[in-house]
């Protein structure tokens, strides 16, 4: 029996909008998903804002907000998370940045932002030019780590004393747009260290600036008609966080399966441990049969079987509607495992961390489908799992933060309100941290 | 005419799950409810989450966030509400525990809890260990106070200069699981005052296990194979409160019919008045037909008719579905005096305070069925009251804090925001308190 076990399964950028190509659905109406649809006629369904109405999450917030951490108080910016999911371990103190290679052209004292991505530059031109900004190991006394990961992007990690994260962006995140001085937010708290950090970006902007501009990769760039990658752009300043364990705050033992290295790395600091699974990639071509099995193999071990899968939203910035209905009709014939853990009392959800239109290429706010099904899950009236079908079920429109109190209730975990001694909502102190009373 | 009257109508643990052995439908669902069905169709239906998305409420927390006081920032602990519901008056200063009857046995140096209700201990051995435990008058300089109110339940009340609520339960909330020493919350305002009342705490435990192990009642219990009643397990920790009174904040004068000690407690704190009404019981044999008639004679002298009944939450506590389904027939066969007010102006709300499953037996996050029906409540396409039709109601998912301003809409005494020099958004000053400008 699987009673009291629960498989959270992300399907990354789930949401779309309607298309007369496709008959005015969206991609996952549109799809063949009998599976999914079983899922939807047993169990409740609804419109989820990961964060709230509106407002389009960033991966990283959005699977905080789904975990039941608050975006607001919790989230530590985008920068320690690049950091994070590829394995660089923050201290205290440490401030990171997320960073993308760009191309400028100067004028007037300034740079002129031509391609916020320098061409989606890649491969061996991507690495040689990483490593030569990775060359700059220092300013101002300040250790500089600077580590490119993949494409153009990369983060950049300041170690020193009396620095903070309270600065601006660099990149305007548009084009034909200056890029832009690093200075202290206005209501900066270390008004001084914030001075100090900002100036350092400065300065490791020229300086990215001076070894980048005639680098031989660059000229060959132009010459094949491409952008030159000749400057680093910081942004999403952020330092390292302590998050409250997952297992300590709702009671649950989780572990993840997932390819990409963000959602790894948000679930590996929240305390999950790790499965994995042989042949996952984050791309359309990853074992998805892998990954429902070895959740499914792990059921008895853990509560929480975390799956993410990246494939859809690969598509959806594509802009590739064939693609995402496709590969969400290859998610669903690999559900067979997971209805029958379901059918054997596990208690399953589906849904997405944001909607990414097809015809946007890039996050939006539009809620995401979910649906929940287990023994002690109401069934209601929606027989098929798609957006607007979901606009009439029994959750009716729930945000990110709503799930794991909602999940606990359904395995019937939750704490009543007001029965213990504590101003929180739920408290959870596992056994080992008890105080006994002495006699 | 009843226009402008309220009938605030509380079914006590009135949500729950669907059976296979009702057919794929909730008790309320399966009942024949044609009165409450009547509402329904011609009224708004929606579901409700008392507290919020899968927040299992106390019953107290459930009421005062119904009518509309915020369970986070208000709402004093269960402790107070016990002594509260049976008459007690707190005073400044006082810290009030709920407290449970135990049974335990020492391990190593430890108490192990083997039943957290003493097996339910009721009748004579209750009261006569409980006059036993009401001998300790005075620990450390503060003046103990402890009551044995029903079976295993029972309140304390420490009263003293310097003590504080912000101390830990020492109940584990589990079987084969220690006593817990009382210990000061980590993030104490008052921490001088937490290690004190602590320090009491656990004084008051050892000095009742002293008196209560070898007790006669506890021997003869144990001769018969019964749990013995050897410890009192306080938790709950909290203050006296000053609620804006109802009727201050609402600008509606509330009266009370209910016959169980916690939804009288809370409604008196609130400044309800309470009207008696004979044989009432909080039981499945209450007087139903006693319940709504004076419910209904004193709607000329009160606009909030607040009409409380425990009996459904009885049965979903014993896990008795028929008991469920019968209860809500029978309470559904005594409304049409309900129903009359209704067709002369008044406006009825019907909802519960929380859902509790037939098959857990206990209170759980699941959303409650809400019907509201008067001359101002636009209907909508729901023709029966239950969990799964109400969520394709017009009200569609609502928290309890929501209720008293729409309430006010639909009797149209809302006041417009903005209107007012307030950053509230609402004011009422009752008409004795205008302040008139002086010439």
């Amino acid at each position: 029996m699987k009673v009291g076990k629960i498989l959270f399964i992300v399907l990354d950028g789930l949401g779309d909008i309607q298309y007369g190509s496709l008959g005015g659905l969206t991609p996952l109406e549109y799809a063949k998903t009998p599976n999914m649809d079983l899922l939807a006629t047993e169990g409740s369904c609804g419109l989820l804002d990961p964060l709230k109405p509106g407002l389009p999450p960033g991966s990283d917030s959005a699977h905080l907000s789904l975990f039941g951490y608050n975006y607001l108080t919790e989230y530590p910016g985008r920068g320690p998370f690049e950091a994070i999911g590829y394995g660089f371990k923050l201290k205290e103190g440490d401030i990171a940045f997320r960073t993308n290679f760009a191309s400028v052209e100067p004028k007037n004292g300034t740079f002129i932002v031509t391609d916020r991505r320098a061409g989606r530059i890649s491969g061996e031109d991507a690495e040689e030019l990483g490593n030569v900004v990775s060359t700059i190991k220092e300013i101002d006394g300040v250790k500089i780590t600077y580590y490119h990961t993949i494409e153009h992007r990369g983060f950049l990690i300041l170690t020193g004393d009396g620095l903070s994260h309270e600065v601006t962006d660099t990149d305007p995140h548009d084009t034909n747009a200056p890029v832009l001085k690093c200075v202290p937010w206005d209501n900066a708290v270390n008004k001084a260290g914030a001075v100090k950090t900002a100036n350092i970006i400065n300065k490791f902007l020229k300086e990215v600036y001076r070894l980048l501009k005639d680098h031989p990769i660059n000229k060959k760039r132009k010459n094949e008609g491409k952008f030159p990658a000749n400057i680093v752009l910081p942004r999403g300043a952020g330092t390292k966080t302590n998050f409250e364990p997952f297992e300590k705050r709702w009671g649950l033992k989780p572990a993840v399966i997932a390819a990409g290295p963000l959602y790894k790395g948000v679930a590996l600091e929240l305390g999950f441990d790790l499965i994995d699974v042989p042949g996952i990639t984050g791309m359309p071509n990853t074992n998805l049969r892998g990954k429902f099995s070895y959740a499914l193999k792990n059921l008895d071990k853990y509560d929480f079987l975390f799956v993410h899968i990246k494939a859809v939203d690969y598509y959806s910035h594509k802009k590739d509607l064939d693609g995402k209905v496709s590969i969400l009709e290859k998610i669903d014939k690999e559900l067979p495992g997971i209805i029958n853990a379901y059918r054997d009392g596990a208690t399953v959800l589906i849904t997405g961390d944001h909607t990414t239109p097809c015809k946007y290429g890039h996050h939006s706010g539009h809620p995401v489908p979910i649906l929940i099904a287990g023994p002690n899950v109401r069934h209601d009236y929606v027989k098929k799992f798609g957006e607007t079908f979901c606009a009439n079920g029994a959750l009716h429109r729930l945000r990110g933060n709503d799930l794991m109190p909602l999940l606990l209730s359904y395995v019937g975990l939750a704490q009543e309100y007001g029965l213990r001694s504590s101003p929180k909502e739920r408290i959870f102190i596992p056994r080992d941290e008890w105080i006994p009373f002495k006699l």
